[in-house]
């Protein structure tokens, strides 16, 4: 428009960084950080992160390397989603409950240059080294992180105590710059990277201040693992509100009461496991909540005497949808007051649907032939569909899978769905055949294609069977080769030995695959089977 | 990187107008706009844009047209900060307090295409318009608005009938696009059209939201002219937050304590008056509050006996700071915690500081020279300084004055202030308003806050008298409460107990303030007054 310039005076790249830089000044004095006797202020956060990013960058990390990490929610991790992107770099979580032989082929993809790794992950990660060793890949440099406390070596602090608290932060140029990949399950078909944006994650953290309720100065919980999609992008916008993050090793019952009652949590987000951990916890765990606390949940919808017995023990559940390749939640089953009057199951069933788009993003139930919308009818099934934002610029190194992923400009989820005539999304099947345990997506393509491996099996088929503790696990139908023979035990084994443990069949059957005519193996008949199966909840 | 692209499946351009899209959904039946006796709902209030948006295309309205509006806080108002915009046009609120010569001028400068009157301003409107047919300007199409329940030609309604509610939005092509253009008061040196952007009025949204902690479904009461700065951005803000907005033609205390108590006001927003209108309220009037009540505040610091009485009626009083060219306020004096048992004057002083910068935006104090930061001693003074994404896109065909006011990659606000050891920025003075006497400045700010504390003050307004000795001294202008006495004397004694013996008034008249139309005391008028004065010369 005439007259007008667009300057460093007017624009900025968009970037969760901001976020730290902000707090480091209004909340310089209150806690950022708080794990056991530990206790971090956000100023000295922002000192600490600043002195890592120049600690990186004197180690030879250059803008857009990768930085790995192995480590569950500890003050290093979070540091990490700051120090990282503050050197130029693009941070890659990955999940510690995968095996040796994943990290390294996740290692390898990335091209990590640097990988941190928790001490308590030193064997996992010197396994997957090996193995990128043997394969004659270029090895990253490893640095571990231990208990400061502790006498063990801890690269991490001394590699803080190197680092320049002045050290001038390398903004993106581009806020459509990468700032994280994060890796979905899938190793057969080869790794997914999702990749996203200094700008989505900005964004996305916006959208879940706000669809969570979150005040200035909230204290959040940490049980959501920040390797799963940054810990649903909560690591920036705590920071954002100058919140206290809370950090525990292990998610017990134990702990979530403890630490609650203790730090006065005022906001918290788990997988529906977290929640059945909750209700299930003996009295002897139990402490009453300060006040009101507030429990973001996603993945599957809790049952609802699961979201009944929260709402008795003073959590306000908040149900959220979404995807790594969304930056997790992009959804949100938005709380309306007209319903606070209803009925206690016909509140669950409300409130267990997916709900509407968040700020910064669209999402839409289609039919992907025609990419026409479905009726609010609550009846027509689709596709959901997102676009927008918070979308991910796509699959590292993988145009294909992103071009199809992102085709008619909309992100295709995989999930089926319908849309009410109150506008609300609920899923109602997944494309995909994805099973969803302890939060963790498990793709039954495979482990199925694990099972094929073994000498004795003829055909595999994997589906979800219900779990009251992780929502579903695993369950194999198997049938063998004429005259050969397995047990179940073996196949589980077999499985073991080449699968993170979380991928692993619990229940092994043998018997012959139901088939449609044309020979593709009928899913839905196993999943009622599995269903009907009467078990005791293994848990692991 | 490798694999990813930049598409419209993850990519769109940041614009408050998905914040109508969004709550149309979640918050459907809820109220959007409630004026005397009518509601709309957010369903309705996003029909009615469509249709508007529609109309104005038919009407000739072309991406980038300006679209003026000479209204009062009425629904209509409100609605043509999302129609406008949906059409692709930019929205050029006027000001209702401003002379026919005035909107004239503005009408001019801008070029708009179309004008709405509401019809209490067609008087001025009709004078405006026959001033620019005397200079043989375009006349825009002159449109009014009436009470839909009046019998009055009603232009308005009758184009949102005319509209077509499957309107397509005219979204815009890229985010750096206009969406507003504000005149500043500014008169003296010609018009000065602060033209903001899609991006920047999305960011200083959810800035506003954030910093005024405003959750889901808030009811914000509109005292604050939506023509000022948009309503610094609370009523798109609002929009993205489902909550409801209550309009009133005129802000009188009846109008403020009924209001609160009918809708249950959660959020309000006033200048200083406004806060002097409520605390001053007679006891007939006044109603007790549903709960507690933020407002926000702006313009000038409030002095701390207002803050205090404005706690003690039950209101949370949010002190920001910010001028048009910064979309508004840019700035919050964050409360903290800490400062909660601290004496209530010292609360007060804390409170009354300019603050942090908002999210989206970064402030300063700096020598204007040589750009350097001042030292955060409390005591230096410096140009304040904003640059980021929250800063407008320059003056409307004046490249000149954008090209001065963004000189060196910053926003000179042409405020004065200093940098307190805690990091928050207080105002000292308007670099033009610094009175400097004996080579001392003189901030006037610091001189009435004095004055304000005297208990026969109502207003007070200091500036600087040419002085043969002292090259100017402290004069001030000041008017008593109804029924309160006070003497020249009395007030310089009262200030020579509290103040610097330089800063102290050497001269003190008794009159009315001269204000502009938004209320602010017109000190180049009093300084105009000062000058005439015929005054020996007083050596203290």
């Amino acid at each position: 428009m005439e007259g007008t310039v667009r300057s460093s005076a007017n624009y900025a790249p968009l970037t969760p960084i901001t976020f730290l830089e902000r707090s480091a000044v209004v909340y310089a004095d209150r806690p950022s950080v708080v794990y056991g006797s530990r206790t971090y202020t956000w100023r000295q956060t922002r000192q600490r992160c600043l002195r890592l990013a120049s600690a990186l960058c004197n180690l030879g990390v250059n803008r857009r390397d990768v930085v790995a990490v192995l480590a569950p929610n500890i003050p290093a991790m979070y540091e990490l989603h700051f120090a990282v992107p503050m050197a130029g770099a693009i941070l890659c979580n990955l999940n510690t409950r995968l095996d040796s032989s994943m990290i390294s082929v996740l290692l390898n993809h990335s091209g990590a240059k640097v990988l941190f790794v928790d001490d308590q992950s030193l064997e996992l990660a010197r396994g997957a080294l090996e193995l990128l060793s043997q394969s004659n890949a270029t090895l990253p440099l490893m640095l571990t992180i231990s208990d400061p406390q502790s006498s063990r070596a801890n690269d991490y602090e001394s590699l803080i105590r190197s680092g320049d608290q002045d050290f001038e932060i390398k903004w993106p140029a581009d806020e459509c710059e990468p700032i994280s990949l994060s890796y979905t399950s899938g190793t057969t078909s080869g790794p997914k990277g999702v990749v996203g944006t200094h700008r989505g994650a900005y964004l996305n953290s916006i959208a879940a201040i706000l669809l969570s309720d979150m005040p200035a100065m909230p204290v959040y919980l940490w049980l959501v693992p920040m390797f799963h999609c940054n810990g649903w992008c909560f690591t920036w916008a705590v920071a954002a509100q100058g919140g206290t993050n809370v950090c525990v090793r292990r998610v017990t019952a134990t702990a979530i009461f403890d630490s609650i009652a203790l730090h006065r949590v005022t906001h918290t987000g788990g997988a529906p496991t977290v929640l059945n951990s909750i209700i299930n916890a003996p009295a002897s765990v139990r402490k009453p909540l300060p006040h009101r606390v507030c429990m973001i949940t996603g993945g599957a919808a809790p049952p609802s005497h699961v979201l009944l017995k929260m709402e008795e023990l003073g959590f306000k559940v908040i149900h959220q949808y979404g995807l790594t390749e969304t930056y997790a939640p992009a959804a949100t089953c938005t709380w309306k007051p007209e319903w606070d009057s209803l009925p206690a199951e016909e509140r669950a069933r409300l409130s267990s649907r997916q709900g509407i788009q968040h700020i910064g993003v669209e999402m839409d139930v289609k039919d992907p032939a025609t990419m026409r919308s479905v009726p609010a009818d609550g009846a027509t099934m689709g596709e959901v569909m997102f676009r927008g934002n918070t979308v991910m610029s796509g699959y590292y190194k993988d145009r294909k899978a992103t071009d199809a992923a992102l085709a008619g400009g909309w992100f295709r989820t995989g999930d089926l769905g319908v849309r009410h005539a109150d506008g609300y999304v609920q899923l109602k099947d997944r494309s995909k055949d994805v099973i969803i345990s302890g939060g963790e997506n498990i793709s039954t393509i495979e482990v199925e294609s694990v099972i094929f491996g073994h000498p004795a099996v003829l055909e595999a088929a994997v589906v979800g069977r219900p779990d009251d503790h992780w929502g579903e696990t695993p369950c194999a139908f198997v049938s063998l080769k004429e005259g050969s023979q397995a047990t179940a035990e073996e196949i589980v084994s077999y499985c073991r030995d080449r699968l993170s443990r979380f991928m692993v069949p619990k229940t092994v059957v043998f018997e012959e695959l139901p088939k449609t005519s044309t020979g593709k193996v009928q899913k839905f008949v196993l999943r009622e089977k599995a269903k009907a199966m009467t078990i005791i909840s293994s848990r692991l």
